[in-house]
């Protein structure tokens, strides 16, 4: 089963030396994920050859421009290609204004059905809960409302131990146990137990999303023991200042971070435009946490269990 | 003195074949102007090393997306590169609506003043008059309210005759000739007269743009005799029926067109996104009006005089 991520955009404010805004694509198992979506976006799925019939769900994690810019044109090359799956954008409530105010001018009726839900900056919610994945938001600490994303693998089949034998059972029977139900007798009482004929299950995977924000240890609860964390890093910490000043994060900052939740891996991102040459920020992010890893458009990052 | 188009975007509809959406900057003389800004226009303008630092006037043809959905995203990035300059945009009175709810949702408050003018897409109007460039409107035939553009250039000094005998003449009365003012004299009579010692103007250059549109001969007077000619041909004249119906041209009529108005050169354009090879759309054009060329993204077209 896949979980793999796909950076779109590495870049903060504006595109520069051949960085793009923030998006990227999470893909679990059969599902797709659009997680922002600055300017061009659209143009950078197309570059790396990246499919969307299987996208159903779009987070955009705040305002700011370089983070959701590329939505409505993304929404209109959905249309123009004859989607007709219903669409689940999760946001900040402002965001079905300009959606509803582009379609208005434009005159255009999208031949799908689109179901906006408005994120709660301060609490976390659950937002997508089904077979496959869960998907709950992380309250940020930014200039206006902005969220971050955690996205939670669920396993649908337990795993059957082979000790047992298994030829006894009826197909309902070992149906109903994969899927972590006991089989009750006729008596009323368990007759089968899910725990002595499966096997623990193996842990689940889990990706956490988070810019922008001010270093601010209150996400660590959210993000604790994560395999893969995405933390904004756009300046160094010679600009710490500048960071907290923009509500933003140093290099030095995020792995702060990623070292106390203790996560497995951690990608930096949002650089600042002022920086060409990368590698400073990841010197100085791996020195507090040595898995540290820049986001490179294009790359894709798997989560392996 | 340049007068030179550059082609941003070529592409109807949405990106496609490594084409882009419409746009285009035209330099006269020290002057830059922004013709439609579809998605990723900042990311070409970048691509092709073109400067903004003389970009005062944006024009936007209409409010479908992939003429004007670049163009939040570029006032953006014109504010952090510290821009100051007053801008002035004309469009459709919709796209004021929806940069003032961007500003309102990013809680944006841009580092210059921008002085938007509302299109009337019925009447033709003068929208620019200065020293080097008058800019007017071409009310277009399109699915919602759409405008073209005609820029005509502006001579700013007359060329003194060689033959008059010039070292008689004052600075300042060779400053009044060349700006095509008569010298008066002391008894209020013509002293010098402009005609006497300047040469003929030279032709001005024009340039018009015309998209999205019907094939409408309606448009032939503002477009008569221009230099070069920008006409929509989103599709091949097989497709004429759904040319008609979606309120676009074929490459047939972008040239029937041309030869019409009998213009210098014509530039075919907005190409749908069903012709990967577009030689056929340029074939079906040049056998109407010979001087036929595609929008070729980054090419430069300058006119000579």
């Amino acid at each position: 089963m896949s979980f793999e991520l796909t950076i779109l955009g590495s870049n903060s404010a504006a595109p520069a030396h051949s960085r793009h805004q923030s998006a990227q694509l999470l893909r679990v198992e059969n599902q797709t994920f659009l997680i922002d979506c600055g300017e061009g976006t659209q143009m950078q799925i197309s570059r790396y050859r990246l499919k969307l019939n299987r996208l159903n769900h779009i987070f955009i994690s705040h305002l700011h421009g370089d983070h959701f810019l590329g939505l409505v044109g993304l929404l209109s090359t959905l249309h123009l290609r004859n989607r007709t799956d219903d669409l689940y954008i999760f946001g900040p409530s402002g965001l079905n204004d300009i959606i509803t105010l582009h379609m208005k001018y434009t005159e255009t009726v999208l031949g799908y059905k689109v179901h906006f839900t408005s994120l709660d900056p301060i609490n976390s919610e659950v937002l997508v809960d089904n077979e496959h994945v869960n998907v709950s938001s992380i309250p940020l600490d930014h200039r206006i409302p902005c969220t971050g994303f955690l996205f939670r693998e669920k396993i649908k089949y337990l795993k059957l131990k082979k000790t047992n034998n298994l030829k006894l059972l009826t197909s309902e029977e070992i149906s109903s146990l994969k899927s972590g139900h006991d089989v009750m007798g006729q008596n009323g009482k368990v007759k089968l137990a899910v725990s002595d004929y499966t096997e623990s299950p193996r842990k689940t995977r889990t990706y956490a999303y988070c810019s922008d924000t001010r270093y601010n240890e209150s996400i660590l609860p959210f993000i604790k023991s994560v395999d893969l964390l995405y933390h904004e890093s756009t300046f160094l910490n010679d600009h710490k200042q500048r960071a907290y000043d923009t509500f933003h994060s140093t290099a030095h900052q995020a792995a702060s971070i990623a070292s106390k939740a203790q996560v497995k891996k951690l990608i930096l991102g949002h650089f600042s435009i002022r920086y060409k040459d990368l590698d400073p920020l990841l010197s100085e992010a791996a020195e507090v946490f040595p898995n540290s890893h820049l986001a490179v458009e294009g790359q894709r990052v798997s989560i392996e269990y």
